[in-house]
């Protein structure tokens, strides 16, 4: 059991942080951003300071590879991602890389050998804010996404992200894709919610992902003067779909205990204060970790636009535009880290994630599984975004010691 | 008793029908446009051959007098508003203006003396939709809008009233202001609600507009992420919102049976597919006849809001952004407009006004009424808008009468 030097630990985190810092203590580094760029570039050079051999793939991808006693065994590859969100917090991301990074830096004080080669790994646009879709370079990586046409998606400005990578000078050599079989991936993430915290836990070790749904509506009513036209004689489109919002929010207390439902935009048209809105446009995402029940929302969902469109007189159109089913994550890699965790007498549950993470397209190409710390209050994605240091300190022994195993 | 020439009005509604004219069949006349110059030189070549001295004040408000038998007597003002919604429709306050000069052409036919001078008026941007506020044309001229600073209001690409004007040739000499006492103002107007159509009826002579308030409420949650984070620890802006608007609609079936409660604007932030919304911003517009119950609206929907935010955990921001009460028209003016509707023998009754108009500031310089005729199925503001143009015909003749009598 080797030992992570916490104080190098914590000053590295502070050091990574103060790239893209924001006034209010969060990150604003957006995926091939100048920050990210510059974030990318210490990065490679702490990889190069720790012997790693460092390789660069298509679609920026930054890769370290630490050598086992037999160079020819599967790998074990070990990371996250260093981009954040817009005015988002400091550990979605960055704290998996650097545990990733403490892990081998632990490694190299001990002059820990270990069978297999050891990669550590820097995704490419995991948050999906600047380019669309999320999960880019991982899903990319293991063939969700096509190559060419993933460098040829575009930004706000029209900049693709081939364009991106060459202005960061991340525009590498390598093919994205697996040159190896690995031998598994081993992620550690903050919870993003507040389960860990609520149960006063450091460490969860993640058996899989909720499967979801995403959903867009749109309600089509009728403008007319908010003056003249009597109540009896509307079709008011904002009326229906605040009477869906109401429902998609009770779908959560039905089916399942672990259901979540959520409308995150919702746009009105014409938007003039005194018409009646013509048409209302949002969006309904359902989950849980249970499949079948991901299905029974979408039904439930469009009853309650059934039901609010026919009490209102208005007409809608529903469109699923996404649908994944549930992760299961390995159950080699999780009773690998359970076990860990209790060795190192790390306080800590089993639980399944509410988010994707690169991790999900991971578990289709090796053995994978993740790591998650508290957030505090939950919260994420946001520049209040905090991680108790002691927690991850404890989430980074754990990840430590379950990478030694995974590497043996 | 003299008669309007039935195909001359229809021919003449045509031929400025077609400027602006959308492929629809509407009208996409915005205030002060090309398309607005056009119709406004279209109007003055109009007013010249029937021999009417034409002036244009500063805010491009166009009149045209024909004398009577005593030129020092106060005049009778009639007319309404050329300029139209982008993409609205082709009656609205064209038939108001058209209805005006058809009575003067029809005046000028019967070689028809009157003691009152009678001035013919197009008010400049009564729709608000390129230039903030609305009636600025109306309110300027009755003192409501300081002129320096009207003329200083933008549009959404930064030019000016002032450049606009001149762009068009529309920036008069003559002070936005009455220059004598009036005796009266007689505006027709499309009803733009469907009460007329309900009861079968040609003709509105309107007594009165409703009181309203315009409310600007902001709702703050806390954003967090769709999937991690649970139910029991949301506070969701777009619920508690949703909460409100059907609240709002709720409000519509008490206090009084004249009240109307709409909520046309409503904005969520950040407004992403996977984040619980942590702002929602919207509007609510309440009317009633009745100014107490007014206050009584606004005073129900705060309370709604707090028992949102209070169900939801959120916080919350209200402003009154604007109130006005009731007006109560002219009695003089609203019983000869009875009075001439009974001898006409158009179908009609006595109404109030759901919608502001320029009539209703010039009720606050003078004597003043309007009469309505149906809008088919309400409608009104879009390309649909319709009236029957045997309901215009019945219109212009009680418009006609009207203005006779009150010119004696």
């Amino acid at each position: 059991m080797v030992s992570i030097d916490e104080d190098r630990f914590e000053e590295t985190f502070r050091e990574y942080s103060a790239i893209g810092a924001t006034e209010a203590g969060g990150l604003h580094r957006l995926t091939l951003s100048a920050a990210d760029g510059e974030v990318r570039d210490r990065f490679v050079a702490d990889l190069e300071e720790l012997g790693l051999e460092v390789r660069i793939d298509e679609l920026g991808n930054v890769f370290g590879r630490r050598e086992g006693t037999d160079p020819d065994a599967e790998p074990v590859l070990i990371g996250s991602h260093l981009d954040s969100q817009p005015y988002g917090g400091r550990f979605d991301g960055q704290l998996g890389v650097l545990t990733a990074l403490e892990t081998l830096r632990a490694f190299e004080d001990a002059s820990l050998e270990h069978r297999r080669p050891i990669e550590i790994v820097n995704w490419t646009n995991e948050e999906g804010s600047r380019f669309k879709p999320a999960l880019m370079g991982s899903g990319t990586f293991v063939g969700e996404f096509d190559v060419e046409e993933t460098l040829a998606r575009t930004d706000a400005d029209g900049v693709t992200v081939a364009e991106a990578l060459a202005e960061i000078g991340y525009d590498g050599d390598e093919p994205c894709e697996p040159r190896e079989e690995y031998h598994a991936f081993l992620e550690l993430h903050v919870e993003q919610g507040p389960k860990l915290e609520e149960e006063g836990l450091s460490v969860g070790v993640v058996e899989g992902v909720y499967g979801m749904a995403w959903l867009e509506a749109t309600i089509h009513g009728e403008s007319d003067h908010a003056g003249p036209s009597p109540m009896h004689s509307r079709n008011d489109a904002l009326v229906a779909a605040a009477d869906v919002v109401a429902g998609v929010r009770r779908l959560s207390n039905r089916l399942a205990d672990d259901v979540v439902t959520t409308v995150g935009e919702l746009e009105v048209a014409p938007g003039s204060i005194n018409v009646i809105p013509s048409e209302a446009r949002f969006t309904i995402d359902v989950r849980s970790y249970d499949d079948d029940v991901v299905a029974d929302l979408v039904a439930h969902a469009e009853r309650e636009l059934e039901n609010a469109c026919e009490r209102e007189g208005t007409d809608y159109d529903l469109e699923e535009i996404w649908r994944i089913p549930h992760t299961e994550f390995s159950s080699m890699v999780v009773e690998t880290a359970l076990e860990a965790a209790a060795d190192v007498g790390a306080s800590h549950r089993a639980m399944v994630s509410g988010a994707g993470h690169d991790a999900s397209y991971l578990n289709g190409l090796t053995e994978t599984a993740m790591v998650f710390v508290p957030s505090v209050d939950g919260k994420t994605h946001n520049e209040a975004e905090h991680t108790e240091w002691a927690d991850a300190v404890e989430g980074a022994k754990v990840y430590a010691e379950t990478t030694e195993r995974l590497a043996e």
